[in-house]
């Protein structure tokens, strides 16, 4: 069976019940990060911009902006969402591709999820098809894709809300076909943008698209049925390289949605086993700043290359600051999207324990591997070992883990909400009958 | 000067006052061809699947659909107009690059014009940025980057629509360069589609990618400022090889517009110089289809490789038939709209003359020409060489050739109106207050 035709016949015939019930709550824990990161990510000046640019042209109150109180047409909502919950750089990784794969899935499913008023489980069941599809798609493609300057997740990202909203109108083969022909047609995002706001654009459109290319086709706009595989199709295209097996074999055999990952911290992730270490040794040790003489952090290279920052000009640019992120996790303790603002990199002391921070490379050093050691100013010296990073494969983020960092995103939001509740709410998301209440919580 | 600052600059600071008078008028000749095609395709059955699929997505009223009574939000009206003024496939053609370069940038100016409100001299203005943008960009590119599987007239041409977008919205040069990169951003569309509607959705598509483009930067939102040349943007991504001197080199010294095409029959391009030939022979001999015993036509191999259907099943078929091209040109002594329906294929003299034609290849024969010899029952033979076919670079569309199919596209449409009233109000357009007029013509 060609590529499309697989991925076709997954999003009309596949089953819910085949799903395995870690994958289930794999899913409930990516939605709960995707929605922490909407939520957090809420107030951001972008997120301004995005509903200022679409109010005028938006259709009816269909789906609610997440955190912002306003609702706008599907098509539009979805387009914001992906904005809101890319905007932090806070939201998951599918490790194999760079692909993160929530944020357009999620972003057009729940939109359309909430205009349907489709019970929980139907989200979920629609989001985990969507999650597969862009992530298979991505593994089939990578990494001559990536390196080619596509911006794998909104390139993929589109196909895979075509795929979650396909099933959510509950398409038929032919017609899911065609839906992932017109995302592949409208297929788009260069990574020349990742340095500015068109990044989260080019996810906030990939939502839109995939929304639409599966609602066109829900009313018979045909495309091609072989988009994927074609000689002149989307393989052809996007990359100069690429396996369809990788998808045709594995779909609903294997599972993304089980590697799907979480960052800890908002900021560069090479530089997060350095963090760990350094939350470590304050809490074992009871160390207060003002007493460190400086930290010495042994990182792989890539740190040093990407993160050395001693002294950024604001919160934004204090992400990626390795000395700005062992400064905070020493005076404050924690590396959340609090001490990434403005007023946190003005703080004398969070300054002061930045000009002590040393990054010393060494090549043995794995990218997620760090030793960090703090001297104290009477000559003591902690130090502690970290193999693998909170949040990487070896270590994924427990549940406690991803309800605390949801916590710190709710209180970081425009209208800090009950997050106990929302997280009750998620855990028991396929008992709900109505998924629109994740969109309105 | 990079390419993306060029034509920032171009789009920024170039004046009306410098575009030569022949190209001012060559713009009203592109744009009464598009508004033809889209008076003529109103009524087909993909622009009414378009008008069902969005209008539920679809915001105030701010926009007319061509000759439908219908109002939309800008965005909106830019696809629903692409997918109409493309849908008979009768639009130009840029020969250099065959980007189709009025659908995408008129369909996105033309409703941006009308919201604003602006004259009609502004609007041809936007409209000639934004053809030189596309075809430029196309001429940079071409032709690896068809041959790589994309749909040239999508891909260039939201990056066209961009460009005149921004100059209705006065945007800036920093502003302009940021437009172009989020429509780089938003390039998308694969020729794989070309066999399905959603080849009209592409070019729809284009077009409102390139407005939303453009409104995004005049809100301040951010892209890179080198889309079309940095090494991980648009060149990279979407061609073997580039050569930007083709733009930076030319822009507003040689205009794209004069070399625009326009097909003067509703089919494929190759069998023109037949149809040329059938209507001269049979006007001259005054020949009555009932007394042809065959139509010989010696053509450029490419006819019989692509357009020998003796039997084609429908209207839509019968436009790459040239067997029905021959035969309605002798029966009809016409090949406009009207020749291309289902009842005229089956027509009895019609469908009896298709089966009296035959196609002689000859390598020697240029694709542009053709000799048409009719052999009449009484053994008289009748015939002629064409040179170069009408519509071809060497023998342009007249404007009264032009007026000619507008006024047969208008007869085609939903609601025939005034094609004599609307014909004047195009060639008097730099006058006209409100650009509107055109779009509730």
């Amino acid at each position: 069976m060609s590529a499309t035709a697989r991925l076709a016949s997954f999003i009309a015939t596949s089953s819910w019940a085949d799903v395995p019930v870690s994958v289930r709550h794999d899913a409930k824990r990516s939605l709960l990060n995707w929605l922490g990161c909407a939520i957090g990510g809420a107030n951001a000046p972008s997120v301004d911009l995005a509903i200022e640019s679409l109010a005028p042209f938006s259709g009816p109150a269909q789906a609610s902006v997440i955190n912002r109180g306003r609702r706008f047409d599907v098509a539009t909502t979805a387009v914001i969402n992906g904005v809101s919950s890319s905007v932090l750089d806070f939201d998951d990784t599918h490790l194999q591709t760079v692909i993160h794969p929530s944020v357009p899935v999620a972003s057009a499913t729940l939109a359309l999820a909430e205009h349907l008023a489709v019970p929980g489980e139907a989200l979920m069941d629609a989001f985990t098809i969507g999650i597969e599809a862009a992530c298979k798609v991505g593994n089939a493609i990578s990494p001559e894709h990536y390196a080619a300057g596509w911006h794998v997740t909104s390139t993929c990202g589109v196909i895979g809300a075509a795929a979650a909203c396909a099933r959510l109108l509950k398409l038929d083969e032919l017609q899911a076909a065609h839906a992932i022909g017109m995302a592949c047609s409208q297929s788009a995002g260069l990574s020349e943008m990742l340095g500015s706001p068109t990044r989260m654009f080019n996810m906030g459109h990939a939502a839109r698209s995939g929304f639409m290319a599966a609602w066109y086709a829900s009313k018979g706009i045909a495309s091609s049925a072989r988009a994927l595989e074609a000689p002149r199709g989307f393989g052809n295209a996007f990359t100069t390289r690429c396996d369809w097996s990788a998808l045709t074999d594995t779909l609903g055999v294997t599972w993304e949605l089980a590697a799907n990952a979480f960052k800890p911290y908002p900021c560069g992730i090479v530089v997060h086993p350095v963090i760990d270490g350094c939350l470590l040794l304050r809490e074992r040790h009871a160390i207060a700043a003002g007493a460190i003489e400086r930290v010495e952090a042994t990182v792989n290279p890539a740190v040093q290359v990407i993160m050395s920052h001693p002294e950024p000009a604001d919160g934004m640019r204090s992400k990626v600051s390795a000395e700005h992120c062992i400064a905070v996790a020493m005076v404050r303790g924690a590396a959340g999207v609090q001490q990434f603002t403005d007023a946190v990199v003005r703080d004398p002391a969070v300054a002061a324990l930045r000009r002590r921070a040393r990054l010393l490379c060494s090549d043995a050093m794995a990218k997620d591997a760090a030793s960090v050691c703090v001297v104290m100013k009477d000559g003591t010296r902690h130090e502690t070992l970290v193999a693998h990073a909170k949040g990487s494969a070896e270590v994924p983020l427990t549940d406690a883990e991803l309800e605390e960092k949801f916590r710190s995103l709710v209180a970081h939001g425009r209208h800090p909400g009950d997050a106990s509740r929302m997280i009750g709410m998620m855990w028991a998301l396929e008992a709900a009958r109505d998924a629109g209440v994740v969109a309105r919580a």
